[in-house]
């Protein structure tokens, strides 16, 4: 409980800031955003662009031949569109290949499970699969207890709940435990493969793939295979009931050497201040197993949507609008450290940066990260967006996606229009990750709080930069 | 439009129906049906049976030796209830088996599809994967008039809409098609394979399997897979931006020669006529893909433990009650067909029957095909059904559920407890067919359902048998 004293504060502060001058939009500024807000809403140019992407390149593994195809797909469209600079930045990174796998349980009785590997995931020895009883661990934090060596040529399993649907998709990081470090404490007790439940809400045979941590720059030796729920819970009842399980696991995934990735850029140039830099984007690899429409096919052609229907108008705004398509995105944010690393000089020319990396669910909060002095003006650019059903968050969110994590920790300021995540975690990593989880008139919505956003950000008087640190 | 005639002819029979006398069940029988209604209501007993097979089971695949298995649990978990008669009967049948199956798209770039083979497929040649172009049919009737040898060394892909959602699982048949008769022409045509839209209402990645129709007894030589409405709709895209695509195909699907399925047959001897027989049951094979909760686990399950519940009475019912878990439903109503083989002499003592073979959804409707007679007996059970939600549908519904056609063939009267299945197609056949998908209250209004209306069946002096022919 607050003391009274606190409270008093609190209120006094509250009293300061309504008295504070509110900052009001030119009102002709205004207009031109609503205007294009309008025009998003009856666009379906984000979903031809995200059709076009998942149909014509398909599933964009980070490092593959299909990432490629997706970096010269990205620049023949944005070459296309009304962008007035395009380029491929690349950049050198170790390649992860799935292979192939199985896993079947072979005792009790014979049943094909449903899972994939993880990223990072070792293989099975050559010319014979794993075979082996299971030892069952409730959670992944079980299985950090386990003694070394304690599971000596036996395959652990790793259960735990179905991740926790929400609007935000709070409780991912928790979930994803098992995902990220189960191996180093399965290898570390002896294990011979490690299966865990899937990070997903959903309750599909569908099986979440992703990236595991690496143990300073050490990984995976051992197969590591993620199960979808229903496969879970089909062991956690054989558990129950007292059954020992064996399962047959073989999987040929593994690191192939180093391949080439890339970033592609894409810039509406500044008419009046070229060279400084509102930043939008997505990433345009994704996981192999769908075509990576949600994850993050949307996220590109809701900020490729944005920028061109900015870039039709009659005059370029004021800043230039990047849109950044980014290459390995999955594996370990490579091209957003690659970006912050070939762009270190220019950072600081960056004034805002977010990027679109959740699906194509509604918009329905705005947040931010930029100088206090900004703050007014950010409010008024929230209560512009209020019509699409977007409520105002804080001023205090850090974070304007994966991507701009690097160049946020340069000191980039930030904002974030929050999607509605509610189904992310059914489809995100799965083979259900197709164009046809993406409602149309929902991501039309996304280009219209995108296109007004980035165009006032890029038009309106205000430095964004300098936020005191915290 | 109606003459005046008619019209006047029809409101004098609704008045002399009305003017009939209004059939009561007994009072002190009603209640007992109530009785029944209630603990059904808070009974989990259809749960764990269907979540006891399919753990202790998982997929039952027609004729295979988990089917056999399953036989074992049902005379087992039989014996184990109230039942006073438990017993196999066996018949043989000709075993069709998926074997390993892969589907890649290869051109214009490499993408691996989601399709399961249809039951009856053929297998590719040995050694090599069928490699070739497809040819895209908008539809089955596109297919059905290709001329012979046009297909020559192709792939055929026979596309078609996604299944209709309905309630009563309308649309289904003529989705079929495709599914059923698609090879006989694609193989005339001299196609090398056919893949087919599957026959299915959901958007997952999940092909749904099935049965093919046999050409007087032949079945395809060439592979014929199924693949996901997502994987379909890609494929559409890709033809309709004039896109050529490559398959590569290897399956080994095929027939396996002779091997044993069989019937369980539990009874619940009645105490004044044993002879007189009121049949339920659901199929106790499943595809294999899914652990086969849905289709039909839930039937088995429903139809056993509305029986036990009658069975843990003080004092048996009139007649017998009979639950027949019949075997080898999915690839052709083998199980029923020999039921009405073995037990042709007796199914004039067969008094009605029924089966659950349509998911666990909520049961909303009641309908029947007895005696005109006992028309006012059905409609009092009917009443007694009402607060659960169920409505009287009309008196003149032929049909039981699939593994009743060949008795009702032979004047067994029927009656039929229609659930919802408005999500039904979506798990069909799939490996999504799984224990999560039963809502544990759904099933418990079935088993209420069943419980009371073949309670009342089996107490009733009523004659169903004897229905004038239509």
């Amino acid at each position: 409980m607050k003391s009274i004293a606190a409270l008093c504060a609190t209120a006094l502060l509250a009293t300061n800031a309504m008295a504070q001058e509110r900052y009001e939009i030119d009102p002709d500024l205004a207009d031109s955003a609503r205007g294009l807000i309008q025009e998003a809403l009856e666009s379906d140019l984000s979903f031809d662009i995200v059709e076009s992407l998942t149909t014509e390149v398909g599933p964009r593994l980070a490092g593959s031949e299909a990432e490629a195809r997706a970096r010269e797909w990205g620049v023949r469209t944005g070459a296309a569109m009304s962008f007035d600079r395009v380029s491929i930045e690349e950049f050198a990174m170790p390649f992860w290949e799935r292979g192939e796998m199985n896993i079947t349980m072979t005792a009790p009785y014979e049943m094909e499970l449903h899972g994939t590997a993880l990223g990072g995931s070792g293989r099975s020895p050559r010319m014979r699969a794993i075979n082996s009883e299971i030892v069952y661990f409730r959670s992944i934090h079980e299985l950090t207890s386990a003694l070394d060596g304690s599971l000596d040529g036996m395959i652990a399993f790793v259960d735990g709940e179905p991740m926790v649907r929400s609007q935000t998709g709070a409780g991912y990081g928790a979930a994803n435990q098992r995902r990220r470090i189960g191996w180093q404490h399965a290898e570390r007790a002896g294990a011979r493969a490690l299966v865990v439940r899937s990070v997903g809400s959903d309750s599909h045979r569908n099986p979440h793939t992703g990236m595991m941590s690496s143990d300073e720059g050490d990984w995976a030796e051992i197969p590591v295979i993620a199960i979808s729920n229903p496969d879970a819970d089909h062991l956690r009842r054989m558990h129950q009931s007292g059954q020992t399980v064996d399962l047959r696991i073989s999987s040929t995934a593994g690191w192939r050497g180093e391949t080439m990735s890339g970033n592609v850029v894409l810039d509406v140039v500044g008419r009046e201040l070229p060279d400084e830099i509102v930043l939008i984007g997505g990433h345009l690899d994704s996981w192999d197993l769908g075509t990576g429409a949600i994850d993050d096919g949307s996220g590109v052609a809701i900020t490729m949507a944005a920028a061109e229907l900015i870039a039709r108008m009659p005059e370029r705004p004021r800043r230039t609008i990047r849109v950044v398509l980014f290459g390995a995105e999955e594996v370990g944010l490579l091209g957003a450290r690659a970006y912050a690393q070939q762009h270190a000089a220019e950072l600081e020319n960056h004034v805002l940066a977010t990027e679109s990396d959740f699906g194509a669910g509604t918009i329905w909060q705005f947040n931010s990260y930029v100088n206090e002095e900004a703050n007014g003006a950010i409010s008024a650019i929230g209560r512009l967006l209020e019509p699409l059903g977007i409520v105002f968050g804080n001023h205090n969110t850090p974070g304007g996606g994966p991507d701009i994590i690097p160049m946020a920790a340069q000191g980039v300021p930030t904002v974030r229009l929050a999607q509605n995540g509610m189904d992310y975690f059914d489809l995100h990593h799965t083979p259900d990750d197709t164009l046809d989880k993406i409602d149309p008139e929902a991501m039309a919505q996304n280009v219209a709080a995108y296109a007004a956003m980035v165009y006032l950000a890029a038009e309106m008087d205000v430095e964004f930069r300098g936020r005191d640190e915290d």
